[in-house]
């Protein structure tokens, strides 16, 4: 570990909350180099939703790289990334009714929603961006800018609310029987309300970094009809919740709604690899050639593994029921668990549920304690008081159970039982 | 090439230049998927300098996969992770004096700018960067508020200047005996300049995208010292040049300079895979934990290829002097060309050299000759009049010639000889 | 008019409501250039709290310029400035238990509100201002930022948020039973609400423009708690609303709050001479020597009618008794018309009080038709569905009945009665 | 002064410089309470080029107010405004061939420039202004953002480049035979430069504040075809050069150029009382009405004065010959005394003359001992090392000489001669 404390910046953190070195990670789990299993119910942050190494996902890769096939290609086209798009069509946007173009930005998150949000200001002609409170973004300064964390917001350096962002309150932000979108509904009808008229609103159907708010299907109903009422773009956040966490593959298809854009990175290429998409309706692409880049849209190797997990787990039509059928499981044990403590709470939707512990820090605790029994989980929230469940969509049954048993174990010791 | 018209977003840009769907890459060749060869001066605008999937570099990544090493692990410790920080540490900068502590931004050039960008801000508790006319520094909004391309900044759809950013000439812009550090020394020393006292000077020691600009050691090393004198942090972005191209590791060790960070991306991979840092002098690693983060910091397959470039490219001593020699054999063959034709000229530093052309665009059609000759080259500039050449370091002098034989026959067509 | 026409530029406002040349005014009179009388029942915006002219402003005020006394001063000290502080200080600041320091910015209510906004920036290191919906308080850019009006903001030809700028919602913008502070106070006890901390709130006790909206003394008191708690400085635009338009001299004064600042203007030289102060505490009186100045912050003839107003109307006990009579007065007039249909309603503290109509412009309307009749009066709101009475303080009863006739008579011809 | 001390803010500036209390003033003459006589050099910094208090203006002004006149009068139509208006057209801009409509923003100077850079961005639809190096617009925050003094602009608060402005180089800043307009073009040509096309570049044809720096007739000619070029607006900030000081009605004139907007403040009343004028090519002028408002513009009693001003010394042909006339004496003074001392040098034009010293502070001392002889005289430059001649047009020869003696003491002190 000296290696990292000596030449790593202090910016590491997770690092400090897991101080083991990985070296190997099959499936839901992880080895340190001294051979130490882990159960891992982060899932690298949302990105493996199909778990480490998913074979399905290993042997077309490896046999792309064996076989000499182009790595790096820019935005030139390939064999590989004609797969992809073609796929991507085929299996996910066509059987859903989906009518989108598809941009590849730089391949990370934070990328896909400065693409979005660029394109949101060039089609109309307007410069604000509403948010949501507890959401999250990215960390480049566009998304920074309508990222609600005040430490990330400090580590910008300067006020980010330069182009106009506005804030607006998330489903069940003013408590129970508030209609939220009620206020945003009057700032818009009220031409001196001192809300610049959105470009887009962005959104978070189910926030996680800010805690695991759920949004429900008929707020994200209502967001939708009052955005086109208004001539104002939506923009689907999908990244962490994306790709099959919620139940689906978009976490926005219960409620029915089309947004304008979506962002999707983080579980897209199905092995870690960096890549992300925006998806865009085709009469919002009014891109100039070239007009926004990035060196790396063109990594094959994550559009290889990204085909592969379309085949494997997309393609065929019992995947969703699995995961809602686990996502059940855990939300039941959570449920039961809660129900104990009244002081304990449970939110969440498919494979993203979070435990809401009274105290501040106290998630940190049950996260330190879950680790030292083999357990890694993380927390979410601003106070950090939400363990937060984000485990592979592909754990075995029994790995979740062994996984909940550890976490009740490690709350019990923090709250005292 | 349909999919991608149908599906791809408009802002797809190479692609239609070179109108080949790509399958197949090896050193400096590129394969279409009927077969044909293409020679590649391009290197992926920078990125594979040791060429396309270089076997020294595929043979420890394939190995990496298939061994079920761990892919993606977020900021944790990792032994791929350990091994990168610890060779870097011995190869590159313990041999040339430079004490840097190394951040992973997310895995690309526009997030490492951004991280520079934002702590240097935080550090210094001022808002303004000065960045210099021609810069090329990202497409997310805190790297385009800094970058000069006027059709690049209007992407961005708001004001770009707003946490204060001044443009400075760059060195040879006020044309031939104009120090053009006067300017910016005048206004640092005036109060009453207009000029908020910058955060920070981001520069390119080369500019890549901006025309293939040279910065001299001597301008370099007056910048440095300025920005000592005024307590002003100095950014170099080696995005593009860095990793070699320009003969040394980083472009800035020939003028002797320390800059205050560095940014690199594109070919640290070496494999063409997304992977960046941002290197901090240790006395500015002012970062609180996670004050910037990014799922794909721990890119480990990245990591595995950038040791393996480390090991087989610059453990050893002559990699320099051979990059050297293969840049004056460009320089010399460009030069008796452009001596042909008094409206030509030739700059550049290294293996990135460019052909100045007297009309705008002309670069433009001689890249398209060349391509219907089989190589694929770019162009540079704002007004597409330098034909940039940025082949791998590795290309043999065999398929130097051949490219620079493709070139004049293109430019000798283009220029009606 | 020709004239006007043909010189003024299009930016030209009241002069289309009503359309002729005035020539003289007394009191609550105004007469044009053909010897026709009109009832002035809009006091020059609020800036007339005395009347046109008023005599026992008249005198000194021509005495001063008579005897040669200096004009024109800049901000060097003169006797008519030395009297005009130490009266403020003994006839207002004194008998309330008020401890203020007092700046003179340039002589209009944006200057005044300019220098609250910096100095608030300034003192507390923090970038963002908080303001209500509906709120209006100037047209220079930093005033601008903070008003509402959409129409207005798309005059400044550029994004206002750019220091950041937050809108809450003013008391009963939610509808009856909810408080408005609620949200204020959610967002800043949550550090990921996307908030940044305010440096300062910005509030008008009733504000004007906006419609004729009164804040209450529970919910002013429980704004100045919370920013308090908070550490966040309370500004008070008292421009329209001060110097005794609400029955006191400050409309704070009647919820018992302090504000850390206080901008006042309009009627505070009780002739219509241009003159402004920004009061401050005097902790936060943290302004180097000339860090905000202004030519015309030395208008000594405005100093003169100003010192000369405090000791004629403020200096006696009376004068806010004698102006809440009126309110009455004013107020159960409008009330009992109001009464007899019930899409009407009145709103409104002291002497400005609105009568609101059922349809956009209907009070437009009703202007128009007082105008035919012989009355001057505005109207307030995003709609221009108020009718704004804003009359003299001085306004007889007599004149006050004249004036409400018409408009009632106005008002049944608008609404068909 | 304890008066002073104890309830004005800390902001207060010249009154430290010019510490008594004035109480009458005529013509270039200030007296105290004491009946202790000054000569003013400083005219009130600009305001007072036909002296204080001057009869010509003074009878005019008595018999408005005696009579009964409208005092205050919003944008409403009234006499007095009817008569500037026709007055200015055919006194002023008549005669020069100038075709401009005339908006009154609020009446001070920032005001002014606050509505010309709103009107700029609003009709060009772009957002950068430029402006000089040692400029001073103003100090509400457009203004502020445009001007350069690094101790004013740091009163704002926050960063001020939101909007996007750039600064370049007056004329003269890069030293003798340098043009420092090629820069300018250089950066408007090149379309990498990271020069976003200004909406309108805003210039002071003579910089009072930033140290009396002249703008040749040639430099402002290029400015005006190369702004013509580029579809840039041009706006001369005339507050403290204009009215006559320069020796023409605006210093533009000696030119030729037409600027797209002028603003005018200061001597525009011609009395020292609060008034501003922005004037406006006729094509430019989009405002839709009330779009830019603000309450003192119908200052009656500044119209009334202001005309006057007008038929008294512009109607006729001498007034711009006297004030040529006496600008030669001042320089030739000024010139015979620098001629002695190498390190002394003289600049300004008309009757703005600057006396520049060696050392920074040196004409802050010669300022002070000048005020122990009964002169008052201003410095100006960032580093207060000019001493600035500003008086009023209208000083007696006698009284120049007078003063001139004054200063050249006070120096020889200060120089230790």
């Amino acid at each position: 570990m000296e290696v990292f404390e000596k030449l790593e910046s202090e910016v590491r953190s997770y690092v400090r909350g897991f101080p083991v070195v990985f070296d190997r990670a099959e499936g839901h789990e992880l080895f340190d180099v001294d051979g130490n299993r882990y159960l891992d119910f982060f899932a690298g942050a949302g990105v493996l939703n199909y778990g480490h190494n998913n074979p399905a996902l290993k042997k077309p890769l490896l046999e792309y790289i064996e076989r000499g096939a182009i790595t790096h290609s820019l935005d030139m086209a390939s064999s590989a990334k004609r797969d992809f798009l073609a796929r991507f069509h085929e299996v996910i946007l066509k059987p859903r009714g989906l009518d989108y173009k598809v941009q590849f930005p730089g391949p990370t998150g934070t990328n896909a929603v400065e693409a979005a949000l660029k394109l949101a200001r060039k089609v109309t002609g307007r410069h604000n961006i509403a948010a949501f409170t507890n959401a999250f973004h990215g960390m480049t300064l566009g998304a920074l800018a309508v990222t609600g964390n005040a430490f990330k917001r400090q580590g910008g350096g300067i006020p980010l609310g330069w182009g106009g962002t506005a804030t607006l309150p998330f489903d069940g932000y003013l408590g129970e029987g508030v209609d939220t979108l009620d206020y945003f509904e009057r700032l818009l009808d009220d031409t001196s309300s001192g809300l610049d008229k959105p470009a887009a609103v962005i959104v978070e159907p189910v926030q996680a970094e800010g805690g695991v708010n759920v949004a429900s299907a008929a707020w994200l109903g209502r967001l939708r009809e009052i955005t086109q009422k208004h001539g104002i773009l939506l923009i689907a956040d999908e990244i962490q919740i994306g790709c099959g966490r919620s139940g689906n593959f978009f976490a926005f298809e219960e409620s029915g709604i089309e947004p304008d854009m979506v962002a999707l990175s983080k579980s897209l290429s199905g092995y870690g690899l960096p890549f992300a998409v925006t998806l865009l309706k085709p009469e919002l692409d009014k891109w100039a050639p070239g007009e926004h880049n990035g060196t790396f849209r063109g990594h094959n190797l994550a559009m290889v593994t990204a085909t592969a997990a379309l085949e494997h787990f997309w393609a065929k039509k019992d995947f969703e029921a699995e995961v809602q059928k686990k996502a059940e499981l855990v939300r039941g044990r959570l449920e039961s668990y809660a129900k104990k403590d009244s002081r304990l709470s449970v939110r969440g939707r498919g494979l993203m549920q979070g435990l809401v512990f009274p105290q501040d820090d106290q998630a940190s605790e049950v996260s330190k304690e879950a680790f030292s029994r083999g357990l890694v989980i993380e927390t979410a929230g601003a106070t950090d008081n939400v363990v937060k469940f984000l485990m592979p969509l592909t754990t075995t049954e029994q790995a979740l159970s062994e996984g909940l048993d550890i976490v009740e174990k490690s709350a019990d010791a923090v709250l005292g039982r």
